[in-house]
């Protein structure tokens, strides 16, 4: 796994575009729902990451999130260099700079919602936001990192892409770009069910790396309930960098929102795997 | 949670003790092996973090580990202030200073073995070692932090204490005293099953720090297979400073071992919370 080159993501900024004052955001937890811009309130996702409304009680909270203790694809995965292969082809993302963007704390995560295209594969997507995860949902190789970003893609058939990305603390300080424009208005997101909107963003360094480094591919599903599978996960091999400050801001926003890490996929569900082993 | 004062941590080196050429060490997984002090080779744990041999398979390595999926008193948990309790009176550590330690890579932790003595509560406790967790086991107000040290007691009777604290990324790159004189030799035990001993190794600013900063109590659990319960933890509610770059070298090595924090003390144990929302 390689260290993504500071320069790389040397600042970049020409054209905004204004973010329409309507979005339809999509959570990775697949619930719809619409939005007016600008500040204010969001919902809460009824799931969390502690006790019975965590990880192994998700399929309890909802019929719907049967998939979370049953499906044999589930994610997120401990990517072994030696076993998940790369993908053959790079996504092409293009994701219009805004003047500004929702920016929003759902209590389960914080979200930026935007609009852009993903062509994967020859097929069209729709990118609707990117969230974090602190510490990282995915290991690579069983070692896990501080935080991770998912970009979200839907097709017009429903299925769903998500290009993922782990960051690795930076001795220098060095942070990526994704993350600047984020520290300001991070602060004003603390409570879960707030929302605000950020300054101006360019994605021209985020489109740049997934278009280019080495991406792990697998299908997996979310990572979040309803657990859908048959979601294809894209997983750069190549760290963005997060200053030890960015990560406590993010840490203590988020505070912890990884998911334990599944079975490979095709093997059984862990919960299945550990039910069957309860004394009779 | 307040921070560790980088004062209060200033070098202390004074009487150094001959550690015996013979160690009984005992795992906080409660396996009792017999050690040829100086390096070699450690046995490795039969137990890890990922997949059927992680902490949702445990109770399928053996019988003896039944505990794991059907206890309702476990450990990690995330300890919240308005919730967990502080212990009303201070443990009393006395570990002598040594000139040198076991200091080995279980697969599963790195452990430094060694000798020391802990009054609580009027109950006299053997000190046997300590180990770390990246990211922490427990949470705090349901936030993770980076690393976390256990120091494991057992009483004559058999009755558990650990002294728990957990770290925090220090943006000066101050680093506890505990872990300096650890950082040469962890080089040396990158690869699970090895050993090696350290330099001289004294303890005045941890007992200090266990003597007087708030301590949550509450009694949980081994966080490790059997997952014996009725054990006695006390976690610091002050965080011990652990540098960027101490962090991602204990990270590299331990790479991830942090159980999954359980439902509160007395509730149902998750495993059966899960098992009991599947599909009849």
């Amino acid at each position: 796994m390689r260290f993504q080159n500071p320069t790389f993501l040397g600042a970049v900024a020409s054209t905004l575009l204004l973010s329409t004052s309507f979005v339809q955001g999509v959570c990775l937890h697949d619930h719809r729902r619409t939005l007016q811009a600008g500040p204010g309130s969001v919902p809460i996702s009824n799931f969390s990451y502690i006790g019975v409304t965590g990880p192994l009680g998700w399929a309890g909270l909802s019929p719907a999130n049967v998939k979370c203790s049953t499906a044999n694809v589930q994610s997120p995965i401990n990517i072994e260099h030696d076993v998940v292969p790369f993908s053959k082809t790079h996504p092409k993302l293009s994701i219009p700079n805004v003047r500004s963007a929702e920016f929003e704390n759902l209590g389960s995560t914080v979200e930026v919602v935007i609009n852009g295209t993903t062509i994967f594969e020859g097929k069209t997507y729709s990118l609707k936001q990117y969230h974090f995860h602190t510490p990282t949902e995915h290991l690579i190789d069983a070692q896990f990192y501080p935080m991770e970003v998912h970009f979200v893609n839907i097709a017009s058939d429903g299925s769903i892409l998500v290009l993922a990305a782990l960051f690795e603390l930076s001795l220098t300080g060095t942070n990526a770009n994704l993350l600047v424009p984020l520290s300001a208005p991070l602060h004003a997101i603390t409570e879960p069910g707030s929302s605000t909107t950020t300054g101006p963003l360019s994605f021209s360094d985020i489109t740049n790396f997934f278009n280019t480094v080495p991406l792990f591919k697998y299908t997996g599903s979310l990572t979040t309930p309803p657990c859908t599978d048959g979601v294809v996960f894209l997983v750069a091999d190549t760290f963005l960098p997060i200053s030890p400050k960015a990560f406590l801001e993010f840490k203590s926003v988020l505070k912890f929102n990884a998911r334990y890490v599944q079975n490979a996929p095709g093997e059984e569900n862990l919960i299945e795997v550990a039910a069957g082993q309860l004394p009779k």
